[in-house]
């Protein structure tokens, strides 16, 4: 699959007037970053842009919404465009599937390198860190009004995506653009203090609980721990609050990849997978997900103590052969 | 007192032959960061330069230590440049004040913005994030050869001393450098992982212990707990692996003040107090401890649930004050 220009991106978008924005589900900093970023330059110039969302908003990214979301898909139905970004597959919008398919137009941006480029006008650039670096290239082809909103929002994307600049896909061009940020009325002390000064209780305790009974195996290169149903009630936390808890999991001494197995549904088991060195994606594929080498996930089916066995067996195998 | 330019700064090194590096006590990333990134600059142009300590270099840090530490103190008496990074004050560097002063020329290079300029030779630039930054442009001015490891110890102390580009101190030129450190050969997530993914599991497991029993009162304003010889045997921890946890503690959103109380010895109880909005150091102050208004403590007698109740209710007390 070639990707097109942005200016190629920017034309269309220029040429539309209702657009609909799709973020992927358990919206993170960079989907929901991009997206606001995206939508208002859009209104700026005078389109009718919505982000449109089917699950809820975490606590910590809901300063990135100004006004810009909306729950009801209709608005979007028949959209001169449909912009899904940070994401190239329909199952990363379920519930909003159709809507999108609707758009006369389909335009996908994305980062990750698994992305199907479901658009007729397609970006996807897997070496970039954030979506964010590339709505910002994208906001600089449209001759965008980039104001303080707006940096702010990229900031929120590229810092989040990049774990504070310090992930391996951290590159040059990444503080390159957050550089340029500045220059467009960027507060990132203020936006930080959003995006992390923010944690409830909840999450705290919830990150509390998992860690208390996390264990390390493979000789002291791998770690797992669960989220059942039941320490998300014990904790008053919601599963989005376990977002980041795998990282921190990765940054104890001698780990090499971290687990975290999911109960999301009864049956549905999400497991989420980091690594220093170790290639995670590969074993994500081997159980029908994907991602990044060094940050991926697979969805399975069985009871949570079954798939923490398969994945400890599974990462166990991989550190083996290494 | 006025800086003088970077130009004087390094003629002044080109014509000295010995250069002893002085950063502070207690050194930090910005600290050593700086001094052995100068450090190795200057041997590259056949300088004998080291970098002269007189405290334990912390685990996380001594990545930056490539044979560039020395604790004799002996072999930089009398130095041709006594240059000292990341401070300004005799008091910064206690025991190795005599050697410093016996430097035919004093150099200071530092960020605080209540620096003393105690060298000849001063340049402090209190609008810069870290000495780091300070640093680099010493080396454009000395035309040095930046190689991958002076740019990994730039980064270093940069990303550190700006609490990974998060905290109010951070500009356009903080990125700005980094971004130039990627052209020197930068491997930021190799820096990264040196710095920051090398914590104990003991240490995450009693931050998870401790947080799952953490309780928040006064109306959600502030969080309490404790952490016993049972919590760090269970752990497998050490009582400094609860360094930084009240921080964490305090990141919780709507939360003013947040108290850890820690079993030191039988019948011996530390608490640590940290502070949004209010004002900790006068709840210290009347238990006989002290410290700042956002970050106090104090040492009490009695048993661990005497003492956390205690303390709860002065907190109670404190805010319901204001």
């Amino acid at each position: 699959m070639n990707n097109n220009t942005f200016k190629e991106i920017a034309d269309a978008l220029e040429h539309a007037y209702t657009i609909g924005i799709y973020p992927h589900i358990l919206m993170d900093g960079d989907a929901l970053g991009s997206a606001a970023a995206i939508c208002i330059a859009l209104r700026k110039k005078g389109k009718d842009a919505s982000v449109v969302i089917e699950d809820k908003i975490p606590d910590n990214l809901s300063f990135l919404d100004r006004n810009v979301c909306t729950s009801d898909q209709k608005r979007y139905e028949h959209a001169d465009v449909s912009l899904c970004v940070d994401c190239g597959e329909l199952s990363r919008f379920p519930e909003r599937a159709d809507t999108f398919l609707s758009g006369k137009k389909k335009i996908c941006i994305d980062h990750h390198p698994t992305s199907e480029g479901i658009g007729d006008l397609n970006y996807i650039d897997g070496s970039a860190a954030a979506t964010g670096e590339l709505i910002y290239e994208l906001l600089l082809a449209m001759d965008a009004d980039i104001d303080t909103v707006i940096a702010n929002s990229l900031f929120a994307a590229i810092t989040t995506d990049t774990g504070n600049f310090q992930y391996s896909n951290t590159t040059r061009r990444s503080h390159e653009i957050v550089m340029k940020l500045y220059d467009h009325g960027l507060d990132s002390y203020d936006t930080s203090v959003m995006l992390y000064e923010n944690e409830s209780f909840a999450k705290i305790r919830l990150m509390g609980i998992i860690m208390s009974e996390a264990e390390v195996f493979a000789g002291g290169k791998a770690i797992i721990a669960c989220v059942s149903n039941e320490m998300l009630r014990q904790a008053g936390a919601q599963m989005e609050d376990s977002e980041g808890i795998v990282g921190t999991m990765r940054s104890i001494k001698g780990i090499d990849i971290a687990v975290l197995v999911k109960e999301v549904k009864d049956n549905v088991i999400k497991v989420s997978m980091r690594a220093k060195e170790g290639n995670v994606s590969e074993i994500a594929v081997r159980f029908g997900g994907g991602g990044h080498v060094k940050a991926a996930g697979c969805t399975l089916n069985g009871d949570l103590a079954a798939v923490r066995k398969k994945m400890q067996k599974a990462v166990e195998e991989s550190l083996c052969r290494e």
